[in-house]
């Protein structure tokens, strides 16, 4: 039996609730020995690591420094290697277009053509303006191909992504790119005979923006790369029987939940609308994603101190999500974004993990808990022995999680062992 | 290279004695902060474990809760989630009904049928004992049906077991079972034109024992569920080259060390007698599989208490068990059965691994191995203070396994381990 078998043999539904909190690339790596997350003054966190289960997940595998995409999908229980999310599709989520399951999408610039030669890949990154103007003109011009819907959106300076939707449509073509100046228009070849119409009408759109920008210098042709088709993935609902919502603020990340067949829940921008909202629509659903961005873009642009603010500000407002008392509470990250590094890493994630049927190892400082002196400290005036225990060996973070009780594990099981909490899986075989 | 094929390719026999000790249900969860295995005063437990190794193991995969099928097949070094054993098969290994490869076993009711119509599911819930004259009536009646034997066990109140054993029998068929009153007999079907004749003779069967019993209201008909075949697994001789044999008391579990080819051993039903049995047997054999099953029993019953004293008596038994000086020692639980939660549970079992070759852990006392006094010890006569480490930290339970030198891994990880601890693996590669 398949992991995704076993998931919809056992799994029930029941009125308890699971709330997975995550603060995006929230792992990070020491400054003056300690990560982002163990430099954040976070009593609320503290508190409730003393009282949890926790552990480090890797979000792919050991070493394997994941997208967003790919992170996402292994908390929400899925296998990130079985479903690939193309990158045209990702880039389509990312800036919020609707996509479906007709739907090919395909990363797109704008180029400049000179004497039958590619001379420009990037069109002399015209202004995001003209960008918008040209894909307004084209977007009167060019609505379908065939039976095709055509839709184009306009990104940052030469950048646009194409959206196909139809029957049949396929994504298994080359490139429409020739990867170098010098060098003729290059069309999308099929790599299969399924996708053999798909490159016909990728072809035709090609010819037909060249034909409505002739003279347009420099933006007169196009290039197309990383053709992707909306992926066909088993929903939450089906593998899990769970209702459940997502209260995300950028386009990837409610992308990426309807994906997986989340209710998008609108919200405001803050942590504090994001948390109302929970409140709000708490009695709706039994499974709810809260995302947390900033965390991974301060971590992107090297800025350990206001990660840091982020992780409090979270913090902050930790007490208002603990009140909903939901059944289930994890508190973990997609992957590990250091500020030291600028960057995604392969680093495993903290995981805070709180049930009614956890076993919680005890906090450090009860491992230590006692020690007596010849005499009561002070009793005789003589000083007494004392044991520092590290303070990061109690505090939610990464060198707390190393030793927790849930151990190093895929994040691929965080959903199943929320389930479990939850009471929501049935015993597999008797 | 599967998982199998490399265990047949460098397993090896030499002399080495391995055993595996299974406490059914071992892990637990706190009860005022400690476990069963905490609770339980393990004097024995606790002097090995400090020279041993300790994780704690999944059976199937976080968050799974295993029956006890699964989550022996799991021990024993096989994927269960490969090798199904259905209900009927898991049911007649449980009453110690004999069955072979050419075996269809499936769960049994008698109901009531008036009018045409089910009337009672359980026949009102007849006495076994009335049940066993219509079992041994039945038996001399329908003992053939074509050229299949026809075999029937009792089991309490309404409930027995068919045995159907013949060439080319397949349990690919629908439940014999309307599965509400009101409707009529319903027969089963062939999920697989393979399985057709399988249903013709199941539904001669039932046609069979209706006649038979006609006007023995309220026992007139019956229901069948469950259909499976006897699992084809291969032998821990075959994937391990291992001469194993079980020291089991219940049933299935007699039956499941039947299912992987180990010889099944005569024995008392106290722990006394299952060590003296394995004291006298233990030159025959490389591997034994002793099986302690009210440690689940009492979990199951929600009985704190009780189980603690299983496992107290158990612990009363190890240093008889560790005269026999084996190689390689495995102390484990199939699976969880937390009092607390009065049944099977996800989380992970407690191991511990005894050998020649092992990465001991530093008990946690002597992990915390400084401290100052106000005053270096003596040099002026006063006392230095002591550090009491809590006492979990190095006792055989929950809490040392989950710091211990395995991890968190996978219970189809620990007959490998114990393979490779005991020299029985050769190099993979060169």
């Amino acid at each position: 039996m398949k992991r995704e078998e076993l998931f919809k043999k056992i799994s029930i539904e029941n009125d308890r609730k699971m709330l997975l909190l995550v603060l995006d690339g929230l792992g990070g790596l020491p400054r003056d020995g300690r990560t982002e997350l163990e430099t954040a003054r976070t009593p609320n966190l503290d508190l409730l690591a003393a009282e949890s289960e926790l552990g480090l997940s890797h979000p792919i595998a050991p070493g394997i420094t994941p997208g967003s995409g790919p992170a996402h999908l292994s908390l929400f229980g899925y296998d990130p290697l079985k479903y690939e999310i193309g990158r045209g599709i990702l880039e389509a989520l990312g800036v919020g277009i609707e996509v479906n399951a007709r739907s090919v999408a395909v990363r797109g610039n704008f180029a400049t053509l000179e004497n039958g030669r590619i001379s420009d890949r990037r069109a002399g990154r015209i202004p995001t303006e003209k960008n918008r103007e040209l894909v307004a003109f084209l977007g009167e011009r060019i609505q379908k191909i065939e039976d095709v819907e055509v839709r184009l959106y306009s990104g940052e300076e030469h950048r646009f992504v194409l959206v196909l939707t139809g029957d049949g449509l396929d994504d298994r073509l080359t490139d429409a790119d020739p990867e170098a100046v010098g060098l003729p228009v290059r069309y999308a070849e099929a790599k299969d005979d399924a996708a053999v119409r798909t490159a016909r009408i990728v072809n035709r759109f090609i010819d037909r923006l060249g034909a409505e920008l002739a003279g347009q210098l420099p933006a007169n042709t196009c290039l197309l790369r990383g053709f992707a088709r909306y992926p066909v993935i088993p929903s939450m609902n089906d593998l899990f029987r769970l209702k459940a919502a997502a209260i995300a603020v950028y386009p990837m990340y409610k992308g990426l939940a309807r994906l997986v067949g989340m209710d998008v829940l609108a919200t405001g921008r803050s942590i504090q609308d994001q948390v109302a909202t929970l409140q709000q629509q708490y009695a709706d659903y039994d499974f709810f994603f809260v995302h947390v961005k900033k965390t991974d873009s301060w971590g992107e642009d090297g800025d350990f101190a206001r990660k840091v603010e982020v992780i409090e500000e979270f913090d902050r407002w930790l007490p208002a999500i603990l009140e909903l008392t939901p059944d289930v509470l994890v508190v973990t990250g997609d992957h590990s974004t250091p500020a030291l590094m600028k960057g995604h890493s392969w680093h495993p994630s903290p995981v805070l993990l709180k049930s009614p049927f956890q076993r919680r190892m005890p906090a450090r400082a009860e491992m230590v808990d006692a020690f007596a002196c010849g005499t009561p400290d002070g009793a005789d005036g003589q000083a007494c022995g004392k044991v520092t225990v590290n303070a990061l060996a109690d505090k939610f973070g990464e060198t707390a999680c190393a030793r927790g009780v849930l151990g190093n594990f895929n994040a691929m099981d965080v959903l199943p062992l929320m389930m479990a909490n939850a009471l929501k899986f049935k015993k597999f075989g008797a």
